[in-house]
């Protein structure tokens, strides 16, 4: 039985525009890294946490990592099992971009190969969101679905789970920025109406079924077309500063689809290259900057793996 | 240039459970027949209507199908042309399943190749959805758009029209009841809340975003799980007598998936086998008899190619 692990696992973006709790995918770049040994007297640990300016909970019912591996426990035939857990913050906390989401992934991702996959994927789901779900208050599963799996997920149902994995067009890159500002994960959700117009829903339906369907043709045209929101980005986007502006550069620079990335402040836009990826980002930049406010650019693919071990 | 033509034009399941005013498939059978016969005085008249047991229209202004050929004389260069039009309803009236829709789609279709294709597949899907909206009393393109295009497809979007085309998974059958009550489009329709709880537009969402990925990957068991309506069914289903006990006859009967469709009285089910089709059809209709109500019942694989010219 190994006894050390390192694994990364990816950033997420969730809602995608027009898919409210309901889609979300992977990138391959930012991510975060939680480094595991084994303990043979059923005690789990924080032994340290770096890149996260002092703010996370180091109490291991509280740290999303930590409570993701003692939900695994929990189930693990054999109680003298402990582990020690170093996790590095290699990406921003309350960005929009799933980093509890990450951590919690990583955690019983790695915990489960030590224990020579005794558990089944949907298994460390369920343990990942259960970790998950200190951080953001509620049960949800569009960043922790595609950390874990990879690739665009798509929940058809919470009660009981169902997630249905869909396909990833080649050449298709996501330009993500993440201004420095802070928004709390439990407000944005407040923001959310409980009651949307039927004709709000409606094209949601559309976009939603059309985003799939762009996804299985490799229709990035398509794609772009579908990131349209009017439940959340109306809500969400006076939290975040010249939003608006962010995402006609975007647009103006050749994105298909630009929109608010989770609760934000991040913003994601889609395109077909490298290189107008690159320029997306850029121009996106250029409005932040303005503005005085300082920002991180990430220009990815789509992660199509997931989690992976680090050697 | 040939002079005369007949169209059948196919029946049409719209909303699909989850797709509110989004999703729609064209059957085989039933469908309606539409003969043409050119005229050069620029005049459109109704010949004759039959099977609608007296209650269409007769005069060009009110009729689908005359309303859905004069939008497309407005656009034709020839003012000479005009056009004697027959209407065989060879389905019911007001029964959920398209009817105007199938009458306008056949009428406009005949008469694009009356005139040599002069016209695009975009052209006539506008002229027949103004044709269908003299009978729905608004715009919908639900029925009319795979009536004329066949197969599944779906509304990204209303203004401007964009339907987007789905694949159709092998051994898909569908059987129709139609219970011989009578239900007003228009009076539905006014049953649907004009805002929707959030928590019910999530559910539709994932449920859609299932379904066009259960075409893609021909997996009718999700398409099966995916047919959920929290919006028109829990409405219309009053209007229907004994909708759920039909319902709940279909899947004990082994339907993947049973709802309304349209705005009713009709309701489909979904099967993977004509020979499940045919005793899902006999379940539902041992509900309707027993209740003292007359019903037909249609077995059908899904109708891929729209219309097609009668010999």
């Amino acid at each position: 039985m190994k006894k050390n692990i390192k694994v990364f696992a990816p950033a997420t973006i969730s809602n995608v525009g027009c898919g409210f709790d309901t889609i979300g995918f992977a990138i391959d770049e930012p991510g975060d890294i939680v480094s595991l040994k084994l303990r043979t007297d059923g005690k789990v640990r924080i032994t340290t946490i770096t890149g996260d300016k002092g703010v996370l909970p180091t109490d291991i019912k509280k740290n999303t990592a930590t409570v993701a591996i003692l939900e695994l426990l929990k189930s693990y035939k054999d109680k003298s099992i402990g582990v020690d857990v170093e996790i590095r913050k290699k990406m921003p906390i309350g960005s929009g971009l799933g980093s509890s989401a990450a951590s919690s992934v990583a955690a019983v991702y790695g915990m489960n190969i030590l224990l020579d996959n005794y558990f089944s994927e949907k298994d460390i789901l369920d343990f990942a969101i259960k970790g998950e779900s200190i951080a953001s208050g509620a049960i949800h599963a569009d960043n922790v679905a595609p950390s874990l799996m990879g690739g665009f997920v798509l929940i058809r149902e919470y009660n009981p789970l169902e997630i249905i994995k869909l396909p990833v067009p080649k050449n298709l890159y996501c330009t993500v920025i993440y201004p420095h500002i802070v928004i709390e994960t439990k407000k944005a959700r407040k923001l959310i109406k409980k009651q949307i117009p039927i004709v709000s829903a409606r094209k949601h339906f559309g976009n939603i079924g059309s985003l799939v369907s762009a996804l299985y043709e490799e229709d990035i045209d398509l794609l772009g077309r579908t990131i349209h929101d009017e439940i959340s980005e109306p809500a969400r986007a006076k939290l975040i500063p010249n939003f608006f502006d962010i995402k006609k550069a975007a647009l103006d620079t050749g994105a298909y689809g630009c929109s608010i990335s989770g609760s934000g402040p991040s913003i994601f836009a889609f395109s077909k290259s490298k290189s107008v990826a690159v320029r997306i980002g850029k121009a996106m930049q250029e409005v932040t900057t303005k503005n005085g406010i300082k920002s991180n650019i990430y220009i990815s693919k789509i992660n199509k793996v997931g989690p992976r071990v680090i050697k």
